[in-house]
Formats: structure tokens, C-alpha cells, sequence
């Protein structure tokens, strides 16, 4: 979506006097309580390491897209603004800001839960055979109450692959942004961003057994193992899960605002487990490790928004869809709450489902499909696709347009003489949404949609967890060891 | 280094019929043993398997050179060659393949050696027991012969964290080919992609004693705990390896071949210790480790020698000098063999001491100083730093200048008359090479200084292997636990 012509005014690239101050009081309170944790050994460390590590991702993020987007705009990574009266060019791939600051982020963290005190014996060179000792730190600290808890030592490499995941779908992002890959071939790209994550978790835990609902135990028993079905199922939810973000995107403020209700919603499903009665839950620790990915993405998230927001001064990028959705693919893939994921995915799913004609060519799809800008009015209305005289719908999908139609799914315009089809409105929840409730300006979309999105995300996990004990014992997947 | 002008030819970027049956019978080989190895369990395997993926590391980076180079020269990923007759564009950046395709082979390659038969108890949700049993398999594996060795699941931590510093530094790779980052702030690339594997080191292994020369023993005992310095020991090679990579630049084919030859004696010293006498040695787990991550940056880098070579068809980048400079920290650091490392960059600290006058402005530095193309020749000559009328050298650079030309190390032109200084030769070993040599063709001086780098490096490592006994008394550094 790079567009190159010279572009007529540069945006600010300096932090205004209020920013800076605010920035370095946020970073100087950040560093002070990350010191205090690390050298004092004060209590309930890791969790608030993290918070303080995601005040400071906020900053830097911040200040460096203010900083970098001339500098990207002068590398080429720059796209014009169509929803405006004014057409500047703003930087694009702001999205990869973000992500490296995210992956130092989470490299610097692992001190913090990682941290151990070991009495070991060597065997020379490079073997090692190690004695733990979970006496007084790690004791104590458990004794006190669990947000205290520390990881052992062997959950290091699940973190280190979700890591390398995120690492990995950075760069394929940037490649993407770069090179305007194309949709068949950039539609596999959180398949191999999600390699690191399934190898890891094949050598380093290998469950591959699903609790049975309760109706269908007395046919299948308690537990099933599904074998490599179950890689096939971890790495659809990889693919699924950052393209539906990458296709529900074309107005300002959109991705990014999606990408952090999922996130709010599925920390406030890992406090839930937390702070749940019947305290400590199984689950425990998966959900502080879900947590300590979500918080600092939180962080770089909202300095994104700022200045994505509408009237944007930054694009994201696709980088920034195919790196958020593969945070929610870790979390939930390490945490086995994949399912819950999938609920908090149903505006993204319902956007995949409603566009899959024109995904897969049923109906022409357009290289935009992102909603039409009215100059005259100043608001958006649905983009259309038009069928000419010699170009009409073979007769099943003319009559399925009519029904879509019919149901409301779809504004379609037929000349009435002729009874030919004019055009139809573009298959995404943008131009439907635009077609249900009529024109309106770009940010009010966005509210609207985001608040609809919260709306179906607060009814999912209330559904989870009313209902889930319905059909499961538990109210989360068990994990056995085959 | 990207000019932006139209390119007059595009080069080819199909395989030729050769090229594809020969890469596709490599291909089809590689899988083949690969198959075998997962699937049939025969022995000997993550050795084997090892170079089957580097092997098939080196088709499709072959391939994908051939195939994206104009989607690189589209996004303006492309360069000049100033030292040809004929200047055309070709692409810039190539490194980034190489560099995707290894961490793909990496990551890829995990379950060969880190494949484990676990019998464990779970405690629910996340948490986890692991009881290990080492019987059958790795048991028999051991029995049979070190080779067929494989790594306790503890090791995977630091694996991934070698994994992570390559992705990291491979990020901040593109970025400077993408954005031309300054000097000053680019030598720091490294140490950011450092940080995984020291904050990995630190939490998972943490040894940093190191052994007490024999003299000194008397004075300081066996072992002395260098502690928060070792850190800063480690920092430093990893900044200044991939630097000295990175500014050992500028003809043909240097980059690429100046990496091979210090990736091939790092694994002949790697085969010594697995091949040794008193077998198995103890840091045999660490040269198995460095040959895992080796055999395969070989794979990557022959192929895209093959492309960089006089003359050549695609540019490395700087992604690549900075990544093939990070693979040999990552083997040293967690082999524990980085003195064995520098001794292997004598061509490279040399020319880093050598550049310094100009690296840190006691003489003008030019933004290229590779050696000048003689058009007439079609030889290249030292290119030179001219001084003015009005910029003369002070006093002490101008002596230090002419003691240099007496020693032969530097080519400087004076004006009889005035005694002003006209020109220096530039500081960089390619020059000097040139002011030894006479003027040559460019492949013969990359044959000539990599010649030499061969010569030195042998030598180097008969001085590590024959000499190091009288001051320690094993032939590498011993690893305690403190």
C-alpha cells in the first residue's frame, strides 16, 4: 500500500514539551520499581516486573514511531490516507516499531520469573546436571501467596518458542509490508511463524489428548488422544487467528483497537483464574504466563493507538495484524485456552466467513475493499463491487446475492428494467455495518464496531464460564501426560 | 547503499534446466535421509540430519536468490557495483534469505537432537514433573558412540536463545539496510541481539569463573569469579565480531567468503575435539552444539557466495555480515571457546586497529573507502583520502602518518615542493593489501586476502591446540558451577 510521489507536509517527529515530561516521569517511576525488584528482592516481583516493563514498552514505543516516521517514509514505507479530504502520506509498517520494542521487552523480562537459585555439580565441559533448590526463595515466595510464584526453569524453552514465533512472524510481516506479498501465498505466513511454537511444544511437552464432553464420555472415555490431529488443530488456530485480524482492517484505529480488546478480554480471563475461590486453580500458572505476554503487548499497543487513532498519523501495517494475532496464538496455544480464544474471535470469524466469496472468488474482489470516502459529506458509506452488462453472477450466485439481500447481509442494486445486477456492496462487517446503520464518519465505525466487538467478547467469557461446566468436568482443558 | 535510478538490464532470476535437476536431486536426497532418520529412528541421527538440512539450507537459498531478486530490486532493495565498467543495479540485501532460511533449518531441526522419551507425572493445569528416563534410546545412543549423542532437554533453553540473538540481529540487520543507520549508532546492533543469549546464559546456566593461567595460579588460585565482567567480556565479542565482519567490506565476494573461512575452521576445530584421542572429552556436547549451528550457516552462505562472486549478481548486506558474525558468537559463547574465536578474527581485529584513525576521526573518513576501480585497467586500486591546501593533518597525525608510510603500512603522497600532504591511501586492510600488492583484479584480491586469512587461521588454531597446554592445563576453558 506504498504509494510513491513526494509528499506535500512531513509530520512532527518530536515529542512536544507535555509528552516528554510525562514520558520521563513514566520511565524514571518504571526503572525505579524494576531496580527495586531486581536488586532489593522486594515481593510479588514478576508480576509487577511486568507492568513496569509495559509502562516502559509504552514509552519507547511512543517515542520512537514520533521519532522513526520520517525515516520510514524515506525508506518507502509510507501510504496515502484515502478516507480524507486531504490525502497526505503517513508512515506505514508503524506495526514493527512495536513488535521489536515487544520482543526486548519480553527478553529482558525473563530475569524476573525465571530467576532461580541453583546448587548444581558439574560434569565438565558443557554438560551440566543440575540440583534445584526450591527451598527459601521460590518456597517462601509460594507460602506467601501464589502471584509470587516463579516458573521453574524447564517452562523456559515454551517461552523462548513463543519468543522465536513472534520473532519470526516480525520478519515475515516486514517482508510482507516490503514486498506486497501476495494473498495465497501471505495467507501461510503465521503457518511457518507458528513452526518454533509446535516444534517446541512437540519436544518439550508433546500432550496431545482433549477431555471429552460429559456426553460423549460413556462412547470415548475420559480423555481422547488426537495425536498429530491436535498440531493440525494448534496450527489452524495460528493461521486462523492473525489473518482474520489482517482482513478486518481498512479504517483508521481498527486494528489496532480489535487487537487490544481481545487482549483486555483474555487478561481479564487469565485474572479470573487467579483470583478465582477456589484458589490455587490448576491453571495457575498458564495464565501468568499468558499474562506476562499480554501486558507488555497492552503497552506497545496503546502508544500504537494514539497515533492510529483518527485521524491516524501512522499506518500499522500488516506486520502489526500478523504479530498481534500470533500473541493471542501463543498464550492460548502454551495456556490451552485456544478455545476461549476462538470466542473472543467472533467478529473476526463472522468477517472471514461473510467475506470468504469474495476471498475465494465467487464474487469479484476489488484490490481495496475499505469502505468509500464521500468528500462531500465527510462520512464513509459501503464500497462497492459493480457487475457490468457483459460481467454478470452465474445464476446460483445471483440467486444467493438476492437472498443475502433479502436477510439484510448485503445492499445489492439491480437495474430494474433490465433486472440485471448493478453492483453489490464488499463482503467485510465495514461495508455491512455501513449498509445496516448508514453513513457515517470513519471514527464512529470504529467505536461502533469495537464496542459491538466488547459487547460479543464480555457474552463469551460470561458463556465459558457459566456454561462450559455444562458439557466439562473442569472448566478449562486438563492437561495429562500421555 | 541503494541508488535509486532505473536499472537498464534486470538480471535473471530463473533456475537454468541444470540448476533445477540438480538442486531438485539434492533436494530429494536431503529429505529422503531426513525421512529416514525421523521416521525409521536409524542411527547416528542429529548429526546426519544436521547436514541433510544444510544441504537442503543451501537449494533454497540457492533457489530463492535466483527467484526474488527483482522483488527486491522493486522495493529498492538494490545497489550499484562501483567497480565494474558496466554499473548496473542488482540486488541489495540477499543476506536477509539466508538468514530466514537458516532460523527456518534451525528451528526445523530441534527434534533431532532434543527428541525425548519422557515418563511424567503432571500436577495439573501448566505445571509439570518431569521424570526423565534416560534408558533405552539415549542410553544405547551413548553406548554405541558419542555421535549419536543426544542433548538433555535442559540444553534447548540455550539453543533457543542462539535461535532468538539470530532473529533479533537479523531484524536490526534489514533495518539498516532499509533505513542507512548511522556509524555510531549501528556498532550497537550486535549488542541489543546479544541480550537474549546473555539474559538466557544468565538465567539458565550463570557460570562466570573462568580458569587462572598456570603462572598465576599462585597468586589468584585455580579459579578466579570474574563475575558481572564476564558479562561485559561476553557483550564485547558480540559487538565486536559482527563489526569486524561488517567493515571487512566492499569487493566482491569478501563478505561472504571471510565468514566461511572462519565458520570452516571453527568446525575443524569442532571435529578435533569430537575426533580427539582422549574421546569423549568433556566439551564434546559444546562442538557438537557449535557444528549444529555451523553446518547449516554453511549451507546458506555457499549458495549465496555462489551468487556474490566476482562478478557479482547480488549484493549481502549488511544483514548478512552482522548475522554470520553473531552465528560465531552464538557457538563460542555457549561453547565456551570465544578466545578460540578471536584468534580466528586476526584478519579482521587487524583491520578493525588498522581502521581506527579513521573510525574515530583522527583522519577524514570518507562514507566508502573501498579501493578505486580503474576503468582503464579494469583494476582496483587503494583509494586515497585527499588533503587540501587549507585541511592539512596536525602536527602528530601528520608524524605518525609518515612513520606509518616509512613502515610500508600506508601509501602517502606528498608535495616535494611545499612538503604538504596530498593523499593517504584509506585505512582498511583491502588498501593496504593493494599498496603491498600493486594494483589487481577484484576477484584475485578477495582470493588473496582470504588466502591469507586461511594461512593465519590454521595457524592460529596449531598455536590453541599445541601451545595452550603450558599456560592452562586443559586445552579449553573449564566450566565449574559456583
Amino acid at each position: 500500500m506504498t504509494h510513491h510521489s513526494p509528499s506535500t507536509r512531513s509530520p512532527s517527529t518530536s515529542l512536544s514539551q507535555t509528552e516528554t515530561l510525562s514520558l520521563s516521569a513514566l520511565t524514571f517511576a518504571s526503572l525505579s520499581v524494576l531496580f527495586n525488584i531486581f536488586y532489593l528482592q522486594t515481593d510479588g516481583e514478576p508480576l509487577i516486573a511486568s507492568l513496569s516493563l509495559s509502562v516502559l514498552a509504552f514509552c519507547a514505543t511512543y517515542s520512537m514511531i514520533r521519532w522513526l516516521g520520517s525515516t520510514f517514509i524515506k525508506a518507502g514505507l509510507k501510504g496515502k490516507d484515502m478516507s480524507k479530504i486531504q490525502k497526505r502520506e503517513i508512515p506505514e509498517c508503524m506495526g514493527a516499531i512495536c513488535a521489536v520494542v515487544y520482543l526486548f521487552v519480553m527478553l529482558v523480562f525473563i530475569p524476573f520469573p525465571f530467576y532461580k537459585d541453583i546448587v548444581a555439580a558439574t560434569s565438565g565441559g558443557g554438560n551440566k546436571d543440575i540440583v534445584f533448590n526450591e527451598g527459601e526463595d521460590v518456597g517462601d515466595a509460594v507460602g506467601r501467596g501464589r502471584l509470587l510464584h516463579r516458573f521453574p526453569i524447564s517452562k523456559l524453552a515454551s517461552y523462548l518458542s513463543a519468543t522465536i514465533s513472534l520473532s519470526v512472524i516480525t520478519l515475515l510481516g516486514i517482508g510482507d509490508d516490503l514486498f506486497d506479498i501476495r494473498w495465497r501465498h501471505k495467507f501461510f505466513i503465521p503457518a511457518f511463524a507458528s513452526i518454533p511454537l509446535l516444534v517446541v511444544y512437540f519436544v518439550d511437552f508433546g500432550v496431545t489428548s482433549i477431555v471429552v464432553p460429559i456426553p460423549l464420555q460413556p462412547y470415548l472415555g475420559e480423555l481422547i488422544d488426537v495425536g498429530g490431529f491436535y498440531y493440525v488443530y494448534m496450527a489452524s488456530v495460528a493461521i486462523f487467528s492473525p489473518n482474520s485480524i489482517n482482513i478486518l482492517a481498512g479504517i483508521n484505529g481498527i486494528e489496532v483497537a480489535q487487537s487490544i480488546v481481545i487482549a483486555v478480554l483474555l487478561a481479564v480471563n487469565d485474572c479470573l483464574y487467579l483470583l478465582t475461590p477456589s484458589y490455587p486453580h490448576p491453571a495457575t500458572d498458564s495464565h501468568l504466563f499468558s499474562l506476562y505476554f499480554l501486558l507488555p503487548f497492552l503497552g506497545v499497543s496503546f502508544a500504537l493507538l494514539w497515533h492510529n487513532w483518527y485521524p491516524a498519523k501512522v499506518f500499522v501495517g500488516d506486520t502489526y495484524c500478523y504479530f498481534a494475532g500470533m500473541v493471542f496464538v501463543v498464550v492460548s496455544i502454551l495456556g490451552h485456552f485456544s478455545k476461549t480464544l476462538i470466542l473472543l474471535l467472533v467478529p473476526q470469524i463472522f468477517n472471514f466467513v461473510y467475506s470468504a466469496p469474495q476471498l475465494f472468488g465467487l464474487v469479484p474482489c476489488p484490490r481495496h475493499r475499505l469502505p468509500r470516502f464521500n468528500a462531500r459529506t465527510g462520512l464513509l458509506e459501503p464500497s462497492v463491487t459493480a457487475w457490468t452488462e457483459d460481467k454478470q453472477p452465474k445464476a446460483v450466485i445471483g440467486w444467493g446475492l438476492k437472498v443475502l439481500d433479502k436477510l439484510k447481509l448485503l445492499r445489492v442494486t439491480v437495474d430494474e428494467e433490465t433486472g440485471r445486477f448493478v453492483e453489490t456492496s464488499n463482503f467485510t462487517i465495514l461495508n455491512l455495518w455501513l449498509v445496516w446503520r448508514g453513513p457515517m464518519r470513519e471514527d464512529r465505525l470504529a467505536i461502533e464496531i469495537v464496542g459491538t466487538q466488547i459487547v460479543l467478547g464480555l457474552f463469551g467469557l460470561f458463556v465459558r464460564h457459566g456454561l462450559a461446566l455444562l458439557i466439562f468436568k473442569e472448566d478449562n482443558w486438563s492437561i495429562t501426560w500421555r
